[in-house]
Order: structure tokens, then sequence, then C-alpha cells
């Protein structure tokens, strides 16, 4: 078991992925801690400490096989695991994040979306036919999702989550607005689009307090 | 000038704003480190260090005024500066964050949406009818908004963000799945739903090795 990693190391991997990604599909093979954290806008010793967490990947002065480094951090990330996922709530939200995402490319396999709307059945998302919830049971039983994206109001958050993870799944994404408590055993991210919007305003307010240092003093 | 802030504590804070409005909304006074840390899930001493960021609120042994943290919360976040945003990209994206985020409540004013899509103009997303992008610098000469929320192609993101910053928007929320740069005096908070998900794997990867810890070894 290895120690326990922090929150912020845990919101870098996905950055690292995607650069690195991009490095290798663009056939670079090598690239020095300097040339990385200028790419990334994390100074080279927070990559040296981030990467040491793990076991670190650098050789001194010979920098990063490129190549290992993402294949490496793929599977820290788990994404050489195949997981399915399946998305439950077919509204704009549930729409536009199984539209945009790119699940395959990431390792994921969306296998099924949901929703309880009659009027929504059979529906296409994609290349998905929005199927009735009343068949989740069946379709979890028989396909083994160990994910599921939750794009539904929060009243029936709860509910829903304690059925699918008696039903079997282990980790949630959840859209809900509203953080969602679960067994310790199970796994949840939680968006809170607005958290961002609320971020974006602390750093617009810290540049404005550094242009005009006294103006609120 | 403060001294600058991690980006974990900056993280934890609408979090911590979110549960004090809640707090404060069902009539709660007072709140002891340890309740706050039980419903946060975070310890009491990190809620201590983060809060010691900004100047410290606690009263030893008696805990913290709900009403007055939440409003100490609140400026540091800026979210009593009534920042005015306008919205690019009236696609399913911009449609859902526009339904579902509470500006308002988070002390935001949405005053504008704006798509090139002639055939999206004059449609409705909630109360705000869809512009014509050709119209957007008259409209921030106008209005000065602050924020500009882009949910349009990677593509076009940089190419945009440029114009707008020439109009004068000097914070940037942006759906593009590419990380937008900028100036250093412009404000980004790059959303990446994708990221999400790969923490989750992460999240879900750990709770699978702690179960079988020899199952990868």
């Amino acid at each position: 078991m290895r120690k326990k990693v922090s929150e912020s190391v845990i919101n870098r991997l996905p950055r690292y992925y995607r650069y690195l990604t991009e490095l290798d599909s663009g056939k670079v093979e090598r690239i020095s801690s300097r040339e990385l954290s200028r790419r990334m806008h994390v100074t080279a010793s927070q990559i040296r400490q981030d990467l040491n967490c793990f076991g670190g990947f650098g050789q001194q002065g010979y920098g990063y096989n490129v190549r290992f480094l993402k294949e490496s951090i793929e599977k820290i990330l788990g994404l050489d695991r195949g997981y399915r996922a399946i998305l439950v709530g077919a509204g704009n939200m549930g729409k536009t994040f199984a539209i945009n995402t790119k699940f395959e490319s990431r390792g994921f396999k969306l296998i099924g979306i949901f929703d309880s709307d009659p009027k929504k059945f059979g529906t296409m998302i994609g290349t998905h036919k929005v199927l009735p919830y009343s068949r989740i049971r069946e379709f979890i039983t028989e396909h083994k999702p160990q994910m599921a994206i939750l794009a539904i109001p929060k009243t029936v958050m709860h509910e829903v989550a304690n059925q699918l993870i008696s039903y079997g799944i282990r980790a949630f994404m959840n859209f809900s607005y509203t953080e969602l408590s679960t067994p310790d055993n199970i796994a949840v991210e939680n968006v809170h689009l607005g958290d961002s919007l609320m971020r974006l305003s602390y750093k617009l307010t810290e540049k404005q307090n550094n242009e005009n240092p006294h103006k609120n003093d």
C-alpha cells in the first residue's frame, strides 16, 4: 500500500497526463523537468516532489522519458484498467458530459445512459440510446460497470446512489451540486461548477488587490 | 498585499463557503472547529491552518461565529463585489452552466449570452436572449462585465479570449478542454471535466489496491 498522496498532487496528475499525451503524440521522446515545468506552470522542484510520491521517474541531467512517464501516470491513475461507466440522467448536463468527454482516449468505456423520463427513452446521445432507469439493475448485473456518473437532481441523488451501490457500483462522479456522502469503500468525485466560478472570483479579486493594494485597506 | 495562498486552500474556500451558507440559512450561529471538520471531511487543524492564511477567525474554546466567518470568506472570495459575467457559446455546455449555476446566490450577475450561430440568436436560455457575437464589443463597452465564461470550441478559444481582453474582460472561466494561456494580469479558471473523471479513476484504483494489496505487486 502506498502512503497517502495529497489532494493537490492528485489534482495535478491528470494535467501531467494530458501534457505528456500531447508530447507523446507529437513524437517528443524526452523532456527536461525545466521544460515540463515551463509548460505546466509548476516549479521543477514541485514536479520532482510530485513524481517522488510514486517512486520518481527522472534521471539527473537526462530528463524524463515522455512515453515511460506517461504510461506510469496512466497506471497510477488506473487508466489502464478499462473501467466501464454508466451515465444516469440524460438532461443538459449529462448530455454535455457524454458528448464532450473523450472517454475512450482516457481509457474509459461509457457503456450505457439511463433516465427515468419516458420521453427520453430511445433518444440518441452520441452513439448511445437512452435506456429506462427501471432496467438499470439488470444492466449493471450483466455488464458490471464500476462507475456511475450522476447528472440528476440533488433531491434523488442519495437514493439513486444507494441503489446503485447495492447493485455493485463502486465509484461516482456527482454533478448534483451537493456533496454526495457514501461509505468509505466507495470513490466519489463531486463536481461543483459553482466552485470554479468562486475560485475565478478569488483570483480576479487577488489581481485587483495587487493592482490597487490600498483600495480595500 | 497578502502572502500567496496555496491552491489547495483556494480549492477549499468555496466548500467552506457553501457549508457556512447552509448553516447560516439553518439559523446555526456557532460551530466548533471539530464539528465543522466533521462536516467538511477535513481535519480541525487543517481548517485552523486554512483560516490562518487570512488572519484567523476562531476563538479558543468558543468556536466560529457562522455568519461572521461566512461573510469573511465571502469577502476573501470577492463574492461581495457583484462581478458581472457574460457567457460566450450557447451550446450544450454553455446552456447547462447558465441554467444550473446559481449566479445570483453566489454574488454574480450573468448579464449577457452570446453565440456566433444565427440559428441561436433570439432563443432564450433561462431569462436571457442569446445575442449575436458581433455585438459583444459594444455590449462590453456599455455594461462593463469583468468575467467571461467561454463554452466554445478550443480552435477559436485563444482568438476569442484575446479579443475579449482587448475589450476589457479581466477573468475567464474556460470550458474548452484545453488550457487557456493569458497575460499575467488576467485571471483564468480552466474547467476540465475529463480531469474529474481521471481523479475518480485514481480514487477507485486506490480503493481497489487497498482491498487487494498484492493483486498488482
